[in-house]
């Protein structure tokens, strides 16, 4: 096999960025006997080029200036790993611009800027590579590119945050509230002392955006997308869930509806006996159900050093194929075409909702009445023992309904006098229809 | 977008076959959008054309000889749907010394015949693409190939066999025994009327071999592996197992060792909360241990018309999108390396033994010193009830040693006259070292 070197130029020298260096230099032989395709670091460019980041470096590979390495005419390949949406998106302009491949793990650039990057890429003529923005380890975007490229996509599940995850796990396994597992993560560093990215939802709406973006062909607005987080999730809603045969995933869900795409991020009840039930800590995973195969579930960890410099360097394979090649990466994401999305509010769904009720003859009733009066029916309800004064839980599980109406009828239910003023509604996939 | 199009010939109109024609009648419009590939069928050849196949198909495409449909300069890429390895052989060899690239779902043929088929790939400078011989639906190879290709694979594990991970579902959810499951399973046409290929593990071999290829890039042989079925399972297995908390599945073992490649087939017991466990009915699941990421775990359906024929299209998108770009696919498997098997009886395993024992005191003693004189240790045991004439049933489970001091030590064991002839042994997977 005749052997094609390519020189990588890595923008970020961080976990992720020191981990595709170290990935490179244990795995770069068997890489090369395997595609004939010799990955050399050709520069490594960061801010700091102070802290020693763990893995061996030649020094004379780091500098400041990450403009001029995209543009050094020896650099074939340009990894973008600083993260967030200044330089690293100016950086993956001008390497598009400049006819190089970009491959990134930037879901964040990609999900609020994709139009324009999308756009470059569609100009440039030049591949963008993110297998590593969704999913980490997991080659999720490879399998809808390729493997699935055959197949409709009518919808996907995916548990994408495995901080998150974690959360939801540990407050499962040791009956430990939100706050004191987040506070522990913190402390461990597994969550980020701002962890509003992470458990309110938006990181897996980023990613969720991505994933519908190759599913369907064509970014999608971040705007418009309901996202919820896990921080109103009580132990006892874990625990009610359990009892009901349930356990609570933060899900994005996306799927093919008549009149648009539906995208949803939220906390919601999975079946224990469903596959995504079982996913635990930190893993994340994904369910894609398409027309030919019917459903297929990618699991792996979702984020890391090492698990995210494997999706880089598979990309870095793929670039540095394709453009040995000649190759245009395909399928394309066309920055022209729009989607519909389905306005939020307009998705058919089951509800579990806890309320508190005066523990008295017909208050039930009532609750039914006003659900009733919503088009909501009811499809099976469990009334625990008091806990607390003179309200009792009870737990309501609904056939279908749009979610709109759900809104208007927990508004109403809050006002009869009969209830306690603390409702919580969380959305229920059955995976059956 | 460009549009190219590429015709395709296929060569057996069986299940695959017509699937592949109607999944491309159905998605072919967006393929091509979303690819910019116009997968157009040039031609189907079948020795039977009368039968109708359920899909519609213009007879003029139609032809008994496959050979000049293979030579037909029209055709670009062929796919071979035929399966065994008389015909399908010989084709498949004609069709890559033309130079045309080759998609097929035949992995008897990729398995017994890999050193031919993967030399002549090699000379032909043509592509070969084989997603659907191992997880229908699944796109497993690709993510070896592709997203893992920086990662060294440590270890595999496999559910590659629906009928067998059928039968063993229903003996467990319902049950029932091992004939009982199969003749059900014949009468509904989920098992074949010559099951042998299926619970007898050869299949499951095959795939396994195929998956080792792809990891470590050259063919295996497929003496040389031990391959056990599923025939001998009893349902009392499969209870005691669950008291132990595990779940018995048909596994294909791939390991790199020291010494060389592990790679073997047989029942295995699973740890209930492991992934694979919850893995039920015709599904098929691969675990894969890379050194960067960890485990990885993808789920589908492994076999059926639309779940390979999925596969098969996927394959047929790449394959015209490599011949499009003139590029060769990567990585490849190279027929001139030789991989070392490791022994059969020399990898270290965990087992679970099954005696039937005299109920007398001093009697588990001795079977403990015989296991003991042959180097292996017991982690645990269950005694059960005595259940028939004298003998009680006890279930040993061991510390790991080497399988060839397994067959010695039962054997020793089989000549204790206080222990009944009946030993069963399986292996148990703990995926924890």
């Amino acid at each position: 096999m005749r052997m094609k070197t390519v020189r990588v130029g890595i923008l970020g020298f961080g976990t992720v960025g020191a981990g595709v260096v170290e990935g490179l230099r244990r795995n770069g032989a068997r890489i090369a006997e395997r595609t004939g395709l010799n990955l050399e670091v050709g520069g490594i460019a960061d801010l700091d080029l102070e802290t020693d980041r763990g893995v061996e470096v030649d020094r004379a590979l780091l500098t400041a200036d990450a403009a001029s390495l995209v543009d050094d005419p020896g650099i074939d390949v340009v990894a973008e790993l600083i993260g967030g949406e200044g330089a690293a998106r100016e950086l993956t302009l001008r390497a598009l611009k400049a006819g190089k491949p970009v491959v990134t793990a930037n879901k964040a650039l990609l999900a609020e800027h994709g139009k324009e990057i999308f756009d470059a890429v569609e100009r440039a003529e030049a591949g963008l590579y993110f297998e590593a923005a969704v999913g980490g380890g997991i080659p999720i975007l490879r399998a809808l590119c390729g493997g699935l490229v055959g197949e409709r996509v009518e919808r996907m599940y995916g548990i994408l945050n495995g901080t998150c995850n974690y959360i939801l796990s540990r407050m499962e396994s040791d009956r430990l509230s939100f706050e004191h597992v987040l506070a522990e993560a913190q402390r461990a560093g597994y969550a980020e002392a701002e962890p509003g990215l992470d458990v309110d939802g938006f990181d897996t709406a980023h990613k969720a955006v991505i994933l519908a973006a190759l599913a369907y062909g064509a970014p999608l607005p971040m705007d418009g997308i309901r996202v919820r987080g896990i921080r109103g999730i009580a132990s006892g809603e874990i625990e009610y869930a359990a009892e009901l045969g349930y356990r609570i995933k933060l899900l994005a869900i996306v799927r093919q509806r008549e009149n648009g795409i539906e995208l949803r991020v939220e906390p919601a009840l999975v079946p224990r006996q469903h596959p995504l039930a079982s996913v635990g800590g930190v893993f994340n995973a994904v369910a894609v159900e398409g027309d030919l195969t019917g459903e297929t579930m990618y699991y792996g960890r979702g984020a890391g050093r090492y698990p995210t410099a494997s999706a880089v360097i598979g990309d870095l394979v793929q670039a540095a194929g394709d453009r040995a090649a000649g190759a245009a990466p395909r399928p394309r994401i066309s920055s022209s075409r729009s989607l519909d999305l389905l306005p939020a509010g307009d998705a058919p769904l089951r509800c579990y909702l806890r309320l508190a009720l005066i523990d008295r003859p017909g208050v039930l009733a009532k609750v039914a009445e006003v659900l009733g009066a919503h088009g909501i029916s009811i499809a099976s309800v469990l009334q625990k023992e008091r806990r607390e004064g003179e309200y009792a839980p009870v737990i309501v599980l609904t056939h279908k309904a749009r979610e709109s109406r759900y809104e208007a009828a927990v508004e109403a239910i809050r006002s009869l006098e009969v209830v306690g003023e603390d409702i919580v509604r969380l959305a229920i996939e059955d995976f059956d229809d």
